[in-house]
């Protein structure tokens, strides 16, 4: 393997993915494992990441390691302390230094950023920001990242003006995999129609969400509901319910949603059902480009 | 033990109760299990039931053994098909019979009630009801029955007109236990300023919940909110989403609750701050008047 010349990281809860970068910030080769920090005490963290890329590493020298997401929370690897909403996406001369084992890592993690008021947090996402804002430095408007924990983040001038984070894809797989919905929602299949009629109920009703839900389960014993449809309906009322409290991100505004998978697509259709266009671009590729510029302002820096 | 004159038996999803009854309507012994429906299989009824009951039996002789509850579904000992609104609580003579390999066992299953639209169902709750009508026939008003699958009924001239039920139980258990909110909800403890002010909230902006929810853990890591206040404001925000939707049934409208727990003096705490007192009434006792008297309509009618 060639040596790389730096190591940009995407540390979360659930993962761990390491690209191996080039002199000109070429990908040289990128690995990925479960090894998130859910799965790992504070002394993991170093083996975790020369298990990837320890071929990479050259012989002697050091190496920077551009850190995001969870690792730098109080319970990952160490603590990044978050930046406070209105500022930049954090760049390297935010990030915290890391002592290792290894002398020929350099490592570094970006911090999170919050808000004070409403309460909110991210970690990854800002690097996610980071990099969709150097590809389009000049966009002014929101930024959808659907996930987990789905966020709206509102970009004014280069900055994080405020977000908003949404339990969205926690309570849809909670609900889809663990509770009595379970025996009513498919693990796969769709049905475009009942995910428009779901979210047009929900934002139009939204408190009756306790209600609607216990609603898929009697329509599968008294009529059948197919599958397919219950999970649709599922993922509309809860996107609809979102899009509802959202509002006031997405009125007007130019919307760019960071992902390509089936939940960012059915955001973008939700959205223009709504009369909102919204592009779609590829997440990884945000966060890579916002590893990117972290370590370019790094070499400023230093 | 003394022999009982007829059995009567709760089957929930998770849990076994079943009452010794004496001729005069007395209760003898009482016992419970948690071979509730979840935990049998069909031939695994009638053992279970024998486990508890089997001493209260005669050497000879049928006695009348009284169910409700999930085991009257597809999924348990027999299925009992659901009697639809507008009805009167399912009383003797619609129940289920039930055959057994021990000649003793006379088995009725009482049938749940469903309400073809908005698509609703219950099992079990339905005697709950006639036994609080039977201990109060001219009630006409509004029962509300918290729980797992919490149920707003509308009880009118004997009859069960509509229903509402809500899966506000279970998403506190899924979010408080097994979400990121976790490590932010306490197992016990409570706040009552806490919890009003989440009804409140929750009643006023029913869309934010999914972003309220987050705020829950963002407070948590920002500002070090409380455990047992975080628990108090989950349970108030759910409560107070289900009491924006189920308005129309307490409105104006007397109000009773089946239920002593500190889940149903919460619901009683959130609609007295709307202005409606509601009266509290022993769940189980109602069950098993219920019971008392669906066997009391069985004796009529045979």
């Amino acid at each position: 393997m060639t040596t790389a010349d730096w190591i940009a990281v995407d540390w979360g809860t659930t993962h761990l993915r390491v690209w191996a970068m080039g002199p000109g910030g070429q990908v040289l080769a990128r690995h990925d494992s479960d090894e998130g920090m859910g799965a790992l005490a504070r002394d993991g963290y170093e083996p975790a990441l020369l298990r990837l890329i320890g071929e990479a590493l050259p012989e002697r020298g050091r190496v920077p390691v551009i850190v995001c997401g969870m690792a730098g929370s109080r319970q990952g690897w160490a603590e990044a302390p978050y930046t406070a909403v209105p500022c930049q996406p954090p760049g390297g001369a935010d990030a915290r230094q890391v002592p290792t084992a290894d002398a020929r890592l350099d490592v570094r993690i970006l911090p999170g950023v919050k808000q004070p008021q409403p309460a909110d947090v991210m970690r990854g996402e800002e690097t996610q920001v980071a990099g969709f804002l150097a590809l389009n430095p000049k966009f002014d408007g929101v930024i959808c990242l659907p996930g987990t924990h789905s966020k709206w983040v509102h970009v004014s001038a280069g900055e994080i003006v405020s977000f908003r984070t949404f339990m969205t894809g926690e309570l849809f797989s909670l609900l889809s995999r663990q509770s009595v919905l379970r025996h009513s929602v498919g693990e796969e299949g769709w049905d475009d129609a009942a995910f428009d009629a779901a979210v047009t109920q929900a934002m139009g009703r939204p408190a009756g969400f306790a209600g609607d839900l216990f609603g898929l389960r009697a329509e599968a014993l008294l009529t059948g509901l197919a599958p397919e449809t219950a999970r649709a309906r599922l993922s509309g009322l809860l996107i609809g319910m979102e899009l509802s409290a959202a509002r006031p991100y997405w009125l007007g505004q130019a919307v760019a949603i960071l992902g390509e998978s089936a939940l960012a697509r059915a955001y973008a259709r939700a959205l223009e059902a709504q009369g909102v266009p919204a592009t779609l671009a590829d997440a990884e590729r945000m966060t890579l480009e916002g590893l990117r510029a972290a370590h370019a302002s790094l070499k400023e820096t230093t």
